[in-house]
């Protein structure tokens, strides 16, 4: 089974969970979702992200989706998300995944967080009780979980845990934040993957930083695949030509709450999972947002046509 | 089994949850735990709440700890904390305590909670997964969660929702807020149980705002029956007297997380727990924490003696 | 002089403070700054914004910038930001400004409130301060002052005070809300005026849901004003063109904290102010940050060229 | 004039600002107060703190306080609280402080900083616009700036700028900062000052980790000289029967908000200031309070009477 490593690169995208409108999981659109991920050029694939709708799962449940994921994805790579408010429930959870056959695990950390010394110490405990062999992905997403990790701060943890292979970027603003982690590898600091989230948002400028890759869910994944094969050829003014023409709908999927909305409407749209339903807390669709979608998608299809 | 109602009174005490050495669970400790609190005149027992290490557990941890709880609490009731990211979570562990035979369940609100309004909203959601026959108990602990509850917030969840029949209160400073609730209750809305918190640091002055007693973890639950039975009495000065014997180990042990550790430490001490082991990441005690404590309860003792 | 009321539209741009290269205010640059906001179509201008150098600014050097921007707007209005953690501040600046001539004053929140009530009572107190008779705007900004604020409280702000004519709405996300404030205007509550912030980022849906104009500031204020002259035209396709156009510069300024740097830089690049110079603690723009400036800048030159 | 050093020990009073019932500076009670708390045993006071009502203030009055604080206090020293928002405020207000004959200034950290680096980085832009010459008091209390400083990053502090002499220490749980601080001193760091706030709520422990001193706002400052002289001397037993006595009180007053209400009844009740005025926003003790606090306080003297 492939795992991820500090060398990963490329676009892993972060997989929504279908859902019945009942509310049941929808296990066939998570095989079509599988399949239109790497239909559409994806490296990989991140499942259970704090930030879809993994808590509203009971456990079971997500041994199920892990379970359907990695069956579907076959030899692709897939993250699973095991961010818990102990370490008993990431342990418990990461090493099912792993001998389920997951490529790594990420982790975000606890909101309660405040020092330099407590972030370290805090993933210190997680690499202790997943031990030294899980590939690990640290989730850095200060507007989420409230918790600000300096640069130095990622430093000592990647110095001490060699497992911690990958970073999932979306510190905002935080394209200064790649350029100095790159120069302290280009200064003999072991080298970590950066894959970006943030919704797509700084694609571009992050390539071009050092970035290697996108780890986000925005529903157009063949535009992070376009933006990452244009930029790593160099051309950076048709990267950001593509980049351009998705953007007002990078931004709209990006609001927090309704961007997930957004998201699954887009997805049920081009047919990929059956339904946009989510589960409760959810906050559904207005028609005012529908209508602005409509015109977005629409605009964005007649600017791709002009691009070529 | 015996649930709780909005006339429930008396003391809850806040069970740790005792580990062995090694890190396992000490099924021993927790029925000798049980008794200690039965014996010392407690009227119901809570486990897993937040601030204990009920994150430290597994889901099979956590309904192990219920089972041998209930079956050692017998007819004394137990609350069972189910607080949880997601309301999946919420639902399963919460429905499967009600089936064990919990007198009810506690739910503190998730940190991303900010309005009055997405706080209603949430115990809308709470009471619709757990259905309206669980019998819930609303943890307010802003210091903790990080979300302030007003008292009319708190009115409009308790006139929506018949089955939140008790409040655990450790807001702070919090006493004007059981006035205020008293005082609605006065004109005309429904009675709610008011548990006080907050290790018991305002029991005294609680109890004659209103609070129908205490739901704290103070290793010496006895201050705790004695300061409500003579202020049930009237005797508010003998209650004082109790309760000021007793503050400078309450004020010792209130300290967020290294209080955790001191009452580990005290129940340990007087033979109740075996270990004072916590899962990590737990903080230990350091010599002069045990110094500051032995001193503490020796003239704890000694004031004790005096009072006769 | 004129003053905002419920009924203000347009485009009120956020003035920067310039500073020469030494820290010292740089009133020329005001002047300039100021005749050049008007000349692209401005309505209005606002300065001592929170999110601006404000603070930087010692009392004396504030009533300085607010003296020379009325001197130089003329009958331009102008809104002067007089946000301070005591209401003391808070009346002496406003009713100092008022004096000099601004339009209005405008108040952040301060970051320790967190209930509906506390935000009614903190507003009363700041119009009580203030007197009945002084326009306010009320800013209501939660990712910089951490103050979520729900549309029932507004309402209530709204009915209390007759003096809060105008929302500066960068709530985010925050379409819904201005949808919600203007179906209950719809259905009888006095209006208000509401201008957006947030950079901008969503000025066309903004528009489209009922707000009045734009309060931002974004270097290129023509965009604002054109995206608000074509949408009030009902021509949503033309004015998307041209929001399209500045979107990936407007993303890239939207950024806290570098976002100002890149502002003060392309102002200062677009001859407006002498120089980008910050006081501390301020952020530099990096020689990676002013690449990407200007790669995006001159794209963006050439596809306004291409719009006509 | 006196100035703090690394050496300053003792009892630095927190003083209140008194206001007569029109809500005017009432400046013949901060001459009765500093006499006051002369006569308690007091080696110094420390005016607008952040915790007091300095905020409450303009610009000019908290000049007049500075002055008239200074006048009366003679050759006691007076350190000045002069956080604010922006470097310049600190650096006018602090100036003009030291120039009338301050003994040093105090600064909290604003509550935007989060990793250590931010807050280094912050005091060093602090120390650099005061200049070297002005002894600071560096104020850590998380619970009321929400910034977490860890031990660590106070010797970094301290290390890079000797201006700063002083640590105000009220971080909760914050017993073993003291220690860890020490510890590091005994290890070669240079030493600080260190001066203990919280109300005193933790006093007797704070001395015997190695605290210069207590600086908070009790009404009873006579407690915390003799805690301090008796600690000093060894008598721990003594010092604590002493701050036993006062303990229940100073649980009462160490309540946010509602604290500062019960320190000014009580410090008028003594007949020290005139009123127990505050501005708005202010929190007035209801008629509960009242009853509370007299009760405490009769109780409080029954037993100082009966320790002789």
């Amino acid at each position: 089974m492939p795992q991820i490593t500090p060398q990963t690169k490329g676009v892993f995208v972060i997989a929504a969970t279908p859902f019945a409108p009942d509310g049941a999981l929808d296990m066939a659109s998570i095989d079509r979702m599988i399949d239109f991920y790497r239909d559409a050029g994806a490296d990989g694939v991140t499942i259970l992200g704090v930030m879809g709708e993994a808590p509203k799962l009971t456990p079971e449940e997500s041994l199920s989706v892990i379970r359907a994921t990695l069956t579907r994805a076959g030899n692709m790579p897939v993250i699973v998300g095991v961010s818990a408010p102990g370490l008993a429930a990431i342990r418990d959870l990461g090493l099912r995944a792993m001998d389920m056959g997951a490529a790594g695990v990420m982790v975000a950390p606890p909101g309660s967080l405040r020092t330099n010394e407590q972030i370290i110490g805090y993933y210190g405990h997680v690499v202790e009780a997943l031990g030294p062999d899980v590939p690990l992905c640290l989730q850095d997403f200060p507007l989420v979980t409230g918790v600000t990790i300096s640069p130095a701060t990622l430093g000592a943890i990647f110095e001490a845990h060699p497992s911690v292979v990958m970073l999932k970027h979306e510190d905002w603003p935080g394209l200064s934040k790649i350029t100095t982690l790159r120069k302290a590898e280009a200064a003999g600091r072991r080298r970590v993957s950066i894959l970006c989230g943030n919704g797509g948002m700084f694609l571009p400028e992050e390539i071009r930083r050092g970035a290697d890759g996108a780890m986000t869910g925005f529903a157009y994944p063949e535009m992070m695949v376009q933006v990452c094969r244009l930029s790593a050829a160099g051309d950076h003014d048709r990267a950001q030509d593509v980049f351009d023409a998705y953007l007002p709908l990078v931004r709209y999927e990006q609001q927090q709450g309704v961007g997930l909305a957004a998201r699954k409407y887009t997805l049920a749209r081009r047919g990929i999972i059956a339904s946009d339903t989510q589960r409760k807390p959810g906050q559904a669709l207005s028609s005012e947002a529908v209508a602005e979608l409509d015109f977005l998608i629409r605009r964005q299809e007649r600017r791709l046509a002009e691009l070529g």
